[in-house]
């Protein structure tokens, strides 16, 4: 027992009242007197709770408004004197002091406030000094005092209380304490993220990226990996049927739906496997658009994930239901289409009608690493670019090389893709030679459409270094290329193309995805 | 000039007291009069610059081992109060409180004591309670009050109150305002994370990651994305020579030392293109474990980034310098062959020896969300495997196994890898489909070492899901393949393995990476 410590004296202080009757009735029926301030006061009071006033306890007034309420040493120290220490104890006893076993706090509402407003004013008044600073002195002597920050906690604490006969455990304190730091380093994150946001401070000299669990999953890209998604405001993506989405699964649908996110409305197809592309497809038909995207590579496509960025509808759900995909995402889905798909009782739809795709950083983690970037949102149109062969392209063939060139931004280094009219008809990716993935792409185009090959366009992610990716691309009938020029060899590259009667374009953007 | 405030009052407590006298004798030039207490008041006491102590000021003595000094409301009320607000000022009068205009604070060194003991009392011993309060309190009201937190704020501060006559402006409050909350915010996730690492507590509810800036890159993975790398604790690679490090050189370089990591000791050599290995062998001899590296595929490896796990000796340099390389990573580097290497200029060489490999977790973040795994550290040794073939493997060919299953796990996934003798010689990445990974690693192999795929060791990163892959790989001479196993055709496979003569090995360990 010797961990054990009575509960006598409470400190209640919470913006957020919920429950907070519950848990001081309780207290109340254990000898527990409480403490408290401001609104919490009042309220307690007004429900008929015994309760003693923080500023009469103190003999100070509230002033600022409340900006100063708690801080204040007879608080404090009650807070953070250890037991167990005899000049503690003398310096309580000396100053009439009382110690304080009990700490029950929530914060002003900064993240809530956030949502709700953009005034500045409103937002830096929700900055809670208070509130923080007793938490953060309960958690750090959480050898003699209980700190409760948040309302699941309320029945726990109870039930504490009920089996230790008014005491809490060293071990029950240690858990709060530790939660009570998540909450105090959550909270200052939030503060520190507004201020770099406001004051466009991308990349400031300590970085502190936060998010809040959505769940545990089973596992992470192996089975022998744990994981969990965390998210910083809410992942706008609904699951509507089907198995708990994997680590593999959220990060292909990631993936699928940047790359949908991409593609005009409400025309376009993605099919991913392995975090990338393996077919995709532009068609003002639905059913036109996912066809001829699973046309690029059926065989792969087979357990993959699809992303329409437009709204399933029946007749596409009974075209879905032929093959077997891990997930389907829509822009939404039409009830009877719903239905159907649910057919299939562990494929996972996923609507993403809510999602918006939001200027982001992607940070990567390495050994003690942490990579930042901006992210490759760049959205390529036809001033962007040069031609520089003889041969000018038409409109349509403009339009068909910006829709290459931006499916090439979402295929992993080097990335060669070859389309035909909107849509993939060979993917080259992962390669450590861009020559490679000019034969992977052009493969998989002899196997699947061979006769798409005949006047399609490449995409290349970065620069040719030499002719012979060209060279390959040109003898089986592609027409034009697209890519971001930048090579010593570039004249060389240009006559090649021009001998070969091709159309090129230079970008002079790289579009690099590892 | 409404924006500007003047200085009147200064409030100064740090424990790190590096220059503090520069700044409180400036200070004083100015005017200024300075609040201290415990050590800070001492030092400048003893330093003879005209200091009132807090416990003076407040008629409050500094109480329980210095844990409660600043924590009062004629403190607080003084840095919390806005000077534009009527009974904001009244509410000072009346209690005889004062305004203060500046805060100079630097907390406990929770962060160093972490790095200098494993004593838990003294740890907790070292969470700063008054001093984050204080900063956090003055940078909510930096529309009226200056706080410093950082000694490299000393200089800027003297220059703000010089260039406006012992004023601070609004944009300068702001600045000093978001760098303290980058403080608290730092300093609340270092306190949260030693507390979760202690409970083993991986996926809290909150999730806090923070790094220190390292330094700004010129872009990101491509030139139009901004970039920079942050890390937790010092990045102990050592750069000695060449151009700075660019966002993919790091990517490559981390890709590159995991893999190094994980071969034996002193032997091993990886070549790394698009955070891809495109090279990989084990020898004792140095020279031959990069030779043997190299011919794998030398043309991907122009560019590319070489890492020795061993130390870069002279002969080793020569051989080196023959071949264009963006980056030479050695576990150390004898000063002869640096002195070669260096030769040319531009060439990034990097030590690693002070390298460390932490179980650590990664992250990767996509739109609001953060993937958190555990990472793929499983190390694979011959117990955790079953031959499932009627050949068994010999003791050379169950090493050998196990080398290249290692390597599996680093190559982007479908990922199929050839070996011989303990070398790569063919490489498969990054497919949707897992026998577009055999073709394109057996046409690796027939390209640079037709010879040496007879009696090559294959791995999977994956089951085979037919026995198409299979098939390929045994009519090119490879003699053992080592896979996780899996498959509903699992049967099937393992018949075509046995009619082929294969020896074939099931691990039941899967190695997505993606």
């Amino acid at each position: 027992m010797a961990n054990k410590i009575k509960i006598k004296k409470a400190l209640i202080s919470v913006f957020d009242k919920t429950n907070i009757l519950d848990i001081a009735k309780f207290l109340i029926s254990q000898n527990i007197e409480i403490y408290s301030s401001g609104g919490t006061y009042k309220h307690l009071k007004e429900n008929k709770i015994k309760v003693i006033e923080i500023s009469k306890y103190t003999n100070s007034p509230e002033i600022l408004d409340g900006r100063v309420k708690t801080l204040h040493p007879k608080i404090h120290a009650g807070i953070l004197s250890k037991r167990n220490n005899k000049s503690h104890l003398k310096d309580l006893k000396k100053n009439n002091f009382e110690e304080i076993d009990l700490v029950i706090v929530n914060f002003y509402p900064f993240e809530k406030t956030l949502e709700i407003t953009k005034n500045h004013q409103t937002i830096v008044e929700n900055i809670d000094v208070g509130g923080p600073t007793m938490v953060r002195a309960a958690a750090k002597n959480y050898n003699d005092v209980t700190v409760i920050t948040k309302q699941e906690q309320y029945i726990k604490l109870i039930n504490e209380l009920k089996n230790n006969k008014g005491r809490t455990s060293l071990n029950f304190r240690q858990k709060m304490s530790e939660t009570a730091f998540s909450e105090t380093a959550y909270y200052d994150a939030l503060i520190f993220d507004y201020f770099n946001n406001k004051s466009k401070n991308k990349f400031p000299e300590r970085k502190v990226i936060f998010g809040n669990l959505i769940e545990k999953l089973r596992y992470g890209e192996n089975p022998h990996q744990e994981a969990a998604i965390y998210s910083k405001k809410k992942l706008n993506i609904n699951q509507l049927n089907g198995k708990q989405l994997s680590y593999n699964n959220y990060n292909d649908i990631f993936s699928a739906l940047l790359i949908s996110k991409s593609l005009p409305k409400n025309q376009g197809t993605a099919i991913i496997k392995h975090a990338n592309p393996c077919g995709v497809s532009v068609n003002k038909n639905d059913l036109k658009s996912y066809k001829l995207a699973f046309s690029c590579d059926p065989i792969s496509a087979f357990g993959g994930i699809v992303s329409c960025n437009f709204k399933i509808k029946k007749k596409l759900a009974l075209e879905l239901n032929k093959h077997f995909f891990e997930v389907i995402i829509g822009n939404g889905l039409e009830s009877e289409a719903l239905k159907i798909l649910k057919r299939k009782k562990n494929v996972r739809i996923i609507d993403a009608s809510n999602l918006e795709l939001i200027d982001l950083q992607n940070t990567v983690s390495n050994f003690n690493s942490l990579l930042v970037q901006s992210s490759d949102n760049k959205k390529f149109s036809k001033n962007d670019f040069k031609v520089v062969s003889k041969k000018k392209p038409n409109s349509k063939t403009m339009k068909n090389l910006i829709f290459t060139f931006n499916v090439c931004r979402f295929v992993k280094s080097n990335a060669i893709v070859l389309t035909n009219n909107d849509t993939t008809v060979g993917i080259g990716s992962g390669q450590p030679s861009r020559l490679d993935s000019c034969k992977i792409a052009s493969n998989k185009a002899l196997e699947f459409l061979p006769e798409k090959i005949i006047e399609s366009i490449a995409a290349s992610d970065a620069f040719f270094p030499f002719p012979d990716g060209i060279e390959l691309l040109a003898e089986l009938g592609v027409k034009a290329i697209i890519q971001p020029g930048g090579s010593i060899n570039d004249k060389k590259i240009i006559e090649v193309a021009n001998k070969a009667g091709l159309v090129m374009a230079f970008t002079n953007i790289r579009h690099f995805k590892h």
